[in-house]
């Protein structure tokens, strides 16, 4: 059981809007999400048997066949270093047609066939064709990733925690799913969530972060990177170093807007101390439940008598960037101290440096 | 051993300019070709027996280790619909570090993921991440698609020869390696390939054939589809609509310019009937051994002393085009009628019925 | 008065769809096309004096207010080397706010600059922002290009007429509007317009023609273009190669449909010949009047039942596809012989020569 | 006189990296910028007389003829509503051949014709094309912006002025040029500049500044804008929301890497508080002097003998975002309240206030 704290359990906000129920992507109702986490061994790296940090996550914008009920969707690449899979469909044809899979970066191909097998097997009759979607970051730094553990079986798993836990659910964060091996600015990186809610609309974004420096980290306007003291590695790895932001609302946008909405990601990103290093993949990927009407939400407006055009996504884009921003946070709040291959260490973010830096910059947090 | 004719070999000539030595893509120096071919089974599908009708081709820049020494590269993306892997990452990093892949697309990732074992297992490490690139068209009219035939052996086959043959190249066209269960213009399409020489410099193309109607095809301006008669498959597929361009030149282009080359391949695709369709994934990748030189080309050009900005490469695109346009008809003339899964059958292209429809048009064509 | 006929009056027919009524983009109901011809002077040039060879055209989507009711428009941009105005804002905001223009390049900036004082002028009040949309072709070899000689009352005299002959029209082609000073193929261009009907939509095309070389020209698949003999120019000139396509549909399309029927504009364009030169701006613009539902199609279709995603799509890129050809021709049928400049001529298409040409083919076009 | 300082000036330093001698973007030897700046009449609007409070800014890689010395050059269009000019041609060609612009928005095309003109009349003869590129922000606020009154000569003598200043300069900053009307973050905004150099080469960025909220103002981490009281106008006005970032480097890097280079501009525009609004125009254009290389860059790097692939891009990246984060802090620091057109008024950002809210957060801010 992890003793860590989300962001908001220290006081710390983000934006001004509201969170949903559980500041969580599946606020956004119907939405599930699925980890299956795979920890095994220890010692030097043996590639093929370990030791293992890895594993999937799924996320599904509804409970049934996805294959039979697209959603809108839409696809942001700030930085096209990786290898997600399935995305240029998602640009032309508007619409995801299977959960979106993260999970390491090796893994990615395994993954992508194995949703094949999924919708073979669940669904009766194998479809013709299929789009799967797969994001990925590399963390080759504590896991055997050459070694690719997450098998089919470990899909089939998360996906079916995904699809039954859809409209039910918390979301584990930090060292879960394809977030399980990840650093994010130097330290323990992973999965992180976050929602924000405002008048008609949910906005949830979910977060697998394996990027950025250390001494770049801010954290909500503090550059608290500059100051952390952590031990360093003992090999320097140069891999390992994208992110993963998936934002899904329950606005029934079209897939222009949503690629709009997906853009604003990283802005949240950028807040956070992210250069958009060469060698890293940032990738956003937006989608809709459709559940709520735009002509609602104008209604709601504070300007809507004089609003003009589709200014009515700014509060979209808003709960947008500050959801993604507070995701990467949660992913570092969250994250343990983990050792992988070859004695590897990454090093959790340390909360007491943080509040004391916090303390520096006149802003007491909470304890907890 | 095919008794069928490329389309040359009856007097129909693309464009103007002059074919390499060979009319293929390995006409572009160090370029090799390797196909793998799984034919077995007939009778009703399957599914993961057969009737297997599949394959896969590699196309390598060069014999040696294409992560060490990458290529510029460039994609066009006509079309979206598909599941290619590893565009994304050649737009941005602007090359490919791995051999290009063409397979069905039901076996795309597991391409994929035995493209990485390849690297593990040939070249000494597993490299810490790899971008491999595969193309696919849809064969599930004739092949038993879901059951994925193509394994890692076949990979690591295909791409073996593509490299052993690298440089010293004579390309199998039709029935042959990822275009094995091919359709194309409604007719048993595939591989195709052809070339163009122009001063300096060389440009390949080959493609793997999958789209259109077969009421629109058009062979070098003669509307030969609407008047070809061949037997109505007896159950529809929609499936199967596709075509993988690959642009090869020895033209040290960079990345931008490539793509603006590979733009041009959709030229000769629109010429031989294609609208298009929604469902087609009509993709361009373009590449370059970067042999020959720009100021070299610019010497040679009878407008040299005027020329401005970038009109050098203008005969560059003409060749693109044209070569793309004769690789399409060469898939066409070369593959052979094949039957398939539950006995569906793709019929070649009557090269007598073409014949006779170019004499309607005034045109005699070569007899072979 | 011309004594030019249109490719159909030749019984020349592009693809297999009926076309509209008038055969041009105003079969679209409610589409409105105005031009504005300027044809003075003859002899050497005299910057700011003439000859003066060129004009505008404006096409309107309705023949109301269109900042105030915008519809739903995408861009392709196959070559991105022109000066059109206003074209981002449509991809971002997915729709025109004014009417489409189109002039000579050195133009460009003038007329957008009249449109914003037409909004000003026209509709009570000037508007706080506004996108105007200006396409252009390259007329610097018959025309006094930098004398700019469209000026802001030329502007609001085209826009007047294609309002005022909104839903009422024939439409000029050739040396008119916009395309007065053009050149196509070597030979006389200008404008040129053509529509398809099926089912319950219309698409109409409409091009402004200044690419091509005249070797390259097809007509309807015929090589026309190698065996042409005009008068060469005295002068070659680089400059002058570009086309501007417009496409107008009434079904209601979103965006990013309207973005990839737009797509298959340079479809039609290839088969005339074009290989997309350097210099040469091809752009697409494409918009919906939105009075046809995509339902109402669907049920029309012969396989309604079984058609699955977006495939109703298809026939609304044939129809573009063809009419994009066909206006292409059209404009080189109908544009007459023209001297400009320093006694520069643009010679027609030498219409018996074609029939010639066909004849060679086997086919006899009519006489008219 | 401004008795208003710079960020730094009070100690606010923004990243890690050392600025160039001026902090502006001039540091990148060899550009130049100029400002024609028009303030007159006051009270109430009348069209086409004023009161005028605008301008146009001229920035150029190097002081001589840019049509026959093209630079190269990229886009990257965060938020494409906007009327800027020339942007496409960039993205296809990949270089620049005017100066760069800054205006009003509705004055773009003025200028735009203008720069013709400048070319046309200062380099013997006039081009057959040319293609200006202009940027541009709503000042609507504060100037009669429908009035146009940048004229042609203002755009010349702005030209003149940044080829004459040209390698030898200090650019002023705030209520100047393009943005002398312009609003940022709810106070006075305009012009502000700063630049980045490390190992061997600069960076430099200039930025047009127009958007944002008060309330989301953040000022190097702290919130300032939560906290800041000033008079609210009396008339809210929609417009007037849109940035302009313009990066200059040294750095002989190709189009394709300025692109990134140019994506990395958001993230510093992020740091200030900016979501991107709907109606905000967020432009980066980048262009390279291309004095420096990039194989001196390479081994001038701490890891340059592990560095692969294109990773010493990544300082690149740093100095980008952080040079374009201190140029929106220079236009709000620098720029003076202006009273507008009707009585409206812009205050000037009020630097007690933000040393307040920096003292509140532990930091004590330089007195000046």
């Amino acid at each position: 059981m992890s003793n860590r704290v989300r962001a908001r359990d220290l006081g710390i906000k983000i934006g001004r809007m509201e969170t949903g129920k559980l500041n969580a992507i599946t606020d956004v109702e119907g939405v599930g999400v699925g980890h299956v986490t795979l920890i095994r061994g220890e010692g030097p790296l043996k590639i093929g048997k370990g030791p293992v940090r890895t594993g999937a996550t799924a996320i599904v914008p509804h409970s049934g066949n996805l294959y039979e009920n697209k959603v809108t969707a839409a696809v942001d690449i700030y930085n096209g270093y990786g290898k997600s899979v399935g995305l240029e469909q998602v640009v032309f044809m508007g619409v995801i047609e299977t959960p979106i899979m993260l999970t390491d970066t090796l893994n990615t191909w395994i993954v992508a066939d194995a949703v094949l097998d999924y919708f073979g097997e669940r669904f009766g009759e194998p479809p013709p064709s299929l789009n799967p979607v797969v994001g990925e970051t590399n963390g080759g730094f504590l896991n055997d990733s050459y070694g690719r553990h997450v098998r089919k079986a470990h899909v089939f798993e998360a996906i079916d925690k995904a699809r039954s836990s859809a409209g039910r659910g918390k979301v584990e964060e930090g060292n879960v799913g394809g977030g399980t091996p990840m650093t994010g600015y130097g330290l323990k990186g992973g999965i992180g969530t976050a929602s924000r809610k405002y008048e008609n609309f949910t906005v949830g974004a979910l977060v697998q972060l394996n990027c950025g420096r250390r001494e770049d980290l801010i954290i909500d306007g503090v550059h608290v990177g500059r100051d952390l003291v952590v031990p360093e590695p003992r090999k320097k790895m140069a891999t390992g170093n994208s992110i993963m932001m998936i934002v899904a609302t329950d606005l029934a946008l079209d897939s222009r807007q949503l690629w709009k909405v997906a853009k604003r990601a990283v802005l949240g990103l950028a807040r956070t101390g992210s250069y958009g290093s060469v060698t890293s993949g940032d990738y956003v990927i937006a989608f809709s439940t459709a559940k709520q009407k735009v002509e609602d939400l104008i209604k709601m407006l504070p300007d809507y008598k004089t609003i003009r055009g589709e200014s009515y996504l700014n509060p979209v884009y808003e709960a947008t960037a500050d959801a993604v921003e507070e995701s990467i946070l949660n992913a570092l709040f969250k994250a343990e101290t983990m050792e992988g291959i070859n004695g590897n260490v990454r090093y959790a973010l340390p909360i007491d440096q943080v509040k004391e830096c916090f303390k520096k910059n006149g802003r007491e947090l909470e304890s907890t």
